[in-house]
């Protein structure tokens, strides 16, 4: 166990702060609810970015910029997203600084330069995004627009948490206009399905497929899908959404096209945004009292190797460590040479396993002369000698294996903790001790609210898999035909 | 030429403003000064981003992320910044809209949530990261610190034009920590080389490398370096600007180490940037009266083919460009095929040649039957009929001529373009005619105010190769032992 570190039975909160901070992956900022994120935690956002651009390029979407700043007139014009937003946004109000007009040292807005209206640092950009569209949209030739946007947002949180919870995120947010309800449903759910395969195949994370309920529902949408995957300590964990937004932007911003048919009629939305809370699930879905743990395909260094030696040896060390380092490439396997003298091995090995690299090869005469190396698996902290001379594809595998445990692993933690729930007195037990509970809802906000109220527990998603089952709703007793999955959550 | 379209020689400016809306790259939004840049726009801009990410890592760079906003009281404390900068910026004052106080539709800030200290939203961030590097500096051992950033920034400039001077751009800013004063200024000399390459190799632009007079320095630089290309009116553009911060930020923010020889030292700094402003130098550089040309290094699509026939002819042509595509994609071209009915082939051929695709490739049965394709290079608008056998190889060939081609006319027109002017008649005569001109200056700010104030010209830089010459100041006739370069700007 790393010394000095809380583990997560101690206190999970603690550790997760404490993680984020030793392995370098982001520290708060002067500002408040604003974090850095640090060139060790920017790196994998950037594995993360690149993989999600890349299959958002290949569904047909193109990227695209639009302003930072919303004029205060375009908030308003839809009723509930502006509901959902005005309590927490960042306004810009002058666009100049002057001397205090008091003669005291330091500068003030300058009442000259206050701004007819003020503008809102975009919390998100379906307002500047469907004015724009406006003028992009005249005909069904026009349809449909696949835009996405990487960047930062705002949303003035009173409680921050570095990834989970900050005042400015960075995240990407697809915005696409059609010609048809269905067409839009379609790629509502197309992209659920790129969010969980993305969540799946390289964070090694088992998501829910689902669709939130009303109460849930993000502010403007007719339907909002999501993906739930569960922590380490049995808190849920939004981490992904796609929202069907119907005509409601296209009718607050008159964004009309001629149809085939040659009439004039309102465009279909939607958006969809996942944002550096991943980072947040990844952390807390992998890692371990000993500190991080990355899946390889994320992992911005899968393998360190450290050398142990002088003089001759250490020659001959770096020789094999070159042809080693060399072949490892080849395989597209990113690969790190730590020989710096100024820190020792034991160092350097808890260093590395702290921040999750997943392999760590220990270079010494000893294995070399009987023609092995050894090489640890962050993941199990299990060691083993391999065979030097088929090392690299030896390692392929093993990488392969770490990224397929890891996500075994956080599936069979999720599946001990997920159950049935039938009754409101074993709800009330078992929603203490985590997890998701599957249970009966009558369907109403009301009952939802109760429950929110009474055990802090929201209703995470219906599950897109959910089977149709005669049931009574866990708190009212009225009749239901699915269960949907009560948890709390991040 | 194309139709409706201003000519360069009608209306240079009302030229770049049209084809930067009508090629798709960028929009003015409803918000002042801010732009919305186009799927098309912004692919470049990815393409630019790609390439100089790749120079940053190979030098030892690595990207993070630091707050969009900067605290007042940051940008007071260094003296020249605060100065540079105050004049311009977005001000954030409160964190919540609530409905109007006097009962009339709409929102106001709520004066409850007023900021206890406004918040700027950054011009750049030499601040907030300096701020950031006093917590990751103690001694020698944790420098240098080579830090990048790719972010959207404010400048609250009142005559904005697109790409060129936005009040929202985006950009990279490198932000270094170094222990000597040596190393800081060998840093800001190589991340000039690498903006020059990045200019010549991808932008096929060429440049001058040189050091601002103190008057154009950024504010709270030492020295200022910068790369200068002239775009085809005449005026220069600055492209790129990297800066020796001495120990400026260190000492306003207090960030010490330890040296080898154990003694407190102040931190030396870099700062270094390109933004979106490159993008307006790619379009002067190189666009004609017909709309858009591209480097094939920076265009999102290289090769266009366009078939011409119906029925089994198309099945054949269909069946060619396959082959062809497929071999293009295995020389690493990009390519599209655009057999879409519902645009006639002349509509289809403007069109990609107002965006500046640099080879449209038009394929009909006759040519076929002959075993050639029909190629057409944007740059010099001409066609010719090659080879279908080594069609491939042919046009990677071409793709290279294109890029040089281009490369040596901006080459060509600015040394017809750069003259040594030796009196002041001369200068007022020349500096109407646009252009660079080499004039000896005696090296005083007064000089150069006087000169800008009689010619709207500045001192666009002092040329690193410039070699020493004795001469007299070309307005007070005073001793000068270099020549600089005087022209107007953008």
């Amino acid at each position: 166990m790393a010394k000095d570190f809380t583990t997560r039975a101690e206190n999970y909160s603690e550790w997760y702060n404490t993680l984020v901070e030793r392995a370098d992956l982001a520290e708060n900022s002067a500002v408040r609810g604003c974090m850095v994120i640090k060139p060790y935690g920017y790196a994998i956002w950037e594995k993360m970015h690149d993989a999600l651009d890349k299959m958002f390029k290949e569904t047909g979407h193109q990227n695209a910029y639009f302003p930072l700043f919303i004029p205060k007139s375009y908030f308003e014009k839809e009723a509930e997203h502006v509901e959902g937003f005005a309590k927490e946004c960042a306004v810009v109000t002058h666009h100049r600084l002057k001397p205090k007009a008091d003669g005291t040292a330091g500068l003030e807005p300058d009442p000259d330069a206050r701004l007819d209206e003020e503008l809102i640092v975009r919390p998100t950009s379906e307002t500047i995004i469907w004015d724009t569209y406006r003028h992009w949209i005249e005909s069904w030739r026009d349809l449909p627009i696949l835009c996405n946007q990487w960047a930062n947002v705002v949303r003035w949180e009173m409680r921050t948490r570095m990834f989970l919870r900050t005042a400015e995120f960075l995240w990407q947010e697809g915005h696409t206009a059609h010609a048809t309800a269905e067409e839009a449903i379609e790629e509502t759910k197309r992209m659920l399905e790129v969010y969980a395969t993305f969540a799946q195949d390289f964070m090694a994370i088992p998501v829910v497929k689902g669709v939130k309920s009303p109460n849930e529902r993000f502010a403007g949408a007719l339907d909002t899908y999501c993906i739930e995957a569960m922590m380490q300590d049995g808190k849920a964990l939004q981490a992904g959404t796609s929202h069907f937004l119907g005509q409601n932007f296209a009718k607050a911003f008159d964004v009309k096209f001629v149809s085939k048919e040659n009439k004039q009629e309102y465009v279909w939305a939607t958006s969809w945004g996942v944002s550096t809370r991943l980072m947040g699930a990844l952390i807390m879905t992998h890692s371990d009292d000993n500190g991080l743990v990355l899946p390889p395909a994320l992992a911005p260094l899968q393998v360190v190797i450290i050398p142990i030696g002088k003089g001759d040896a250490k020659l001959k060390i770096d020789q094999t460590a070159t042809n080693l380092i060399e072949n490892l490439k080849q395989n597209g396997i990113s690969v790190k040479y730590d020989d710096r003298t100024e820190y020792s091995m034991g160092w350097k090995c808890n260093e590395y396993e702290f921040k999750g690299v997943p392999i760590r090869i220990v270079l010494g005469m000893r294995d070399l002369e009987a023609g092995k190396i050894e090489v640890a698996r962050r993941d199990t902290m299990t060691k083993e000698l391999i065979d030097l001379t088929d090392a690299a594809s030896h390692i392929a595998a093993l990488l392969k294996d770490i990224q397929q445990n890891l996500f075994n692993t956080a599936l069979a933690r999720r599946e001990a903790r997920t159950m049935r729930v039938d009754t409101w007195e074993e709800f009330l037990v078992r929603i203490e001790q985590g997890g998701f509970l599957l249970a009966h809802w009558d369907g109403t906000a009301e009952t939802e609210e109760k429950i929110k109220e009474l055990t802090k527990a929201t209703i995470r998603c219906i599950p897109l898999d959910a089977p149709l089952e005669e049931g009574k709703c866990v708190l009212t007793g009225k009749k239901s035909s699915k269960r949907v999955i009560f948890a709390r959550s991040y």
